[in-house]
């Protein structure tokens, strides 16, 4: 269930300049015109940064998929006068990500920004559509892993300290509610929308969206003329992520500013945990930061390498 | 939102005695006939009161308001062979306090256990529906903390250590749910189903159905041909309580077990709360503990009678 776009009152003004009205938030009881909206989420990653000390020098990685949340990041921070670069991940889905490709392009061609497409077929030698009939674990996680481990050697090949990502307060609310319902107390160190790099071949990492709503995001875009790409995965559809966003949202209409509270509480006292690495080593076969002496990308490869000759395996249903 | 009752495939047969199904829990991903669904709720029962070292002996006051929740836990622990003794609290809440009377009743004679309904304007000369219109707090809030007190003071009077009542798991994982999303963690600690008794004044709470859905109360009371009270209260519609639990069991429509997972591994590593009860003394005006000279009932209590003289206030809407 993605929340639909709040209705607004006939005649409605901007409670910031007068103005027309032309986007309600509910959650902060408030509407704005289209200017001030568009200056309400720049100020929302303003405060972001400050909050998490990045000064306006820094050079930035943005990792982006052509989804909303990615493109509107990386335009909230060339806005914000960030110097960054976009470096977007070929998954090798069937046609979504070629539309991911396209909807990329498109944006950076119109603000003249630097990026480069990456294919995890080149580090890996298959794409996401070849491993997910080869394998009986779940795609979502394997996909997840390979994404991590190519973005952080992106950002030590491109000499990047920092990679942002487009996690918004939906997607922050709704991890953290997952692990809270699931009792996964080990994931909750790393429930903080910044993370500080924990060893020279992991970049820091950044979510400076988190205050935003993925609403917000999607009427960001609209009024700031991007289009990023519309679809979802088609492999993570009925992902138990989207039932607890569900959840989250029917609570959100009901009593505005529900998720907000409750990421907001549980942050407020939390700092940027502090990563022990000293049992970390490097991957004895590409080097990257492993717990074990072959990582875990390595070791799919190295599985689906072994299936190499085996006839391809039928498609599922 | 309540759980409509799962529908049972064709020909279903009990996975017990392999009778025919009649009642599917998807939570546990199983199906019985009437008499073994009985008996599993009853063992549900009889886990928690092994689990909080409950000897068969004790005596039990059971808070009853005639629902299906405290008929089916009243039934249960008799049919478990502890003695009872049911209590009503008359909130004097127009056509549904009536109801609820006579839901007690009926289940009562048909049993042969032994009651008694108290009306709360005989403990404070008011009522709830004259409460309400006088009075800008929250109604739910006020009745809570007046029933409590009522509670406390009749097990006392009456001679019973342990006043039991029908909270079931939905009422718990939403009550643990709620405060986790507002992030009132100072009620963690009385977030647990059974607290010892802390004062002499205030008898031990037990909440024996925390094991047990609330659809599956719904269906024990069907099959042990108990006919409760069903309405609810009329002052509780919108209540935020009641938006959480919706969510909640959205949740468990698409993922059976989420709210027993979630209630169960958050009590795993708990314990019965010690409450320290030094700084706790006995209301000036009734004697009843409080933390405060005169304890909150009597203070409302005070305020009421101060407007006793002035006209009925006119009624809402």
């Amino acid at each position: 269930m993605q929340l639909t776009p709040p209705p607004l009152p006939a005649g409605a003004k901007c409670k910031r300049c007068s103005g027309r009205g032309q986007m309600r938030l509910p959650s902060h009881n408030t509407i704005f015109c289209s200017d001030c909206f568009l200056l309400f989420c720049r100020n929302a990653v303003a405060k972001a940064m400050k909050k998490f000390g990045i000064p306006r020098e820094t050079d930035l990685l943005v990792a982006v998929s052509g989804g909303k949340d990615s493109l509107a990041v990386w335009d909230i921070l060339n806005e914000l006068g960030y110097r960054t670069r976009g470096v977007h991940v070929n998954l090798g889905i069937d046609t979504f990500s070629d539309e991911s490709v396209r909807a990329v392009e498109e944006f950076a061609s119109s603000r003249n920004l630097p990026w480069s497409s990456h294919s995890i077929a080149d580090l890996l030698g298959w794409t996401i559509d070849e491993i997910r009939p080869r394998t009986r674990r779940s795609i979502c996680s394997i996909c997840g892993a390979i994404k991590r481990q190519m973005l952080n050697r992106l950002a030590v090949d491109l000499g990047y300290g920092t990679v942002v990502s487009g996690h918004n307060l939906d997607d922050e609310a709704g991890r953290l509610l997952g692990n809270i319902l699931r009792n996964r107390t080990q994931y909750f160190d790393k429930q903080y929308p910044y993370l500080p790099s924990p060893h020279p071949r992991m970049p820091a990492k950044l979510k400076p969206l988190y205050r935003l709503e993925s609403h917000e995001l999607r009427a960001y875009c609209h009024f700031a003329s991007i289009r990023p790409h519309s679809a979802s995965c088609p492999y993570a559809r009925g992902a138990s992520s989207h039932k607890v966003k569900e959840a989250l949202n029917l609570l959100e209409t009901k009593m505005p500013g529900t998720k907000r509270d409750f990421l907001f509480s549980y942050l407020r006292n939390r700092k940027p945990p502090q990563t022990d690495l000293s049992e970390l080593r490097l991957c004895e076969k590409c080097g990257a930061p492993s717990w074990l002496p072959v990582c875990s990308v390595c070791a799919l490869k190295a599985q689906l390498d072994a299936k190499r000759g085996e006839p391809e395996p039928r498609p599922e249903g």
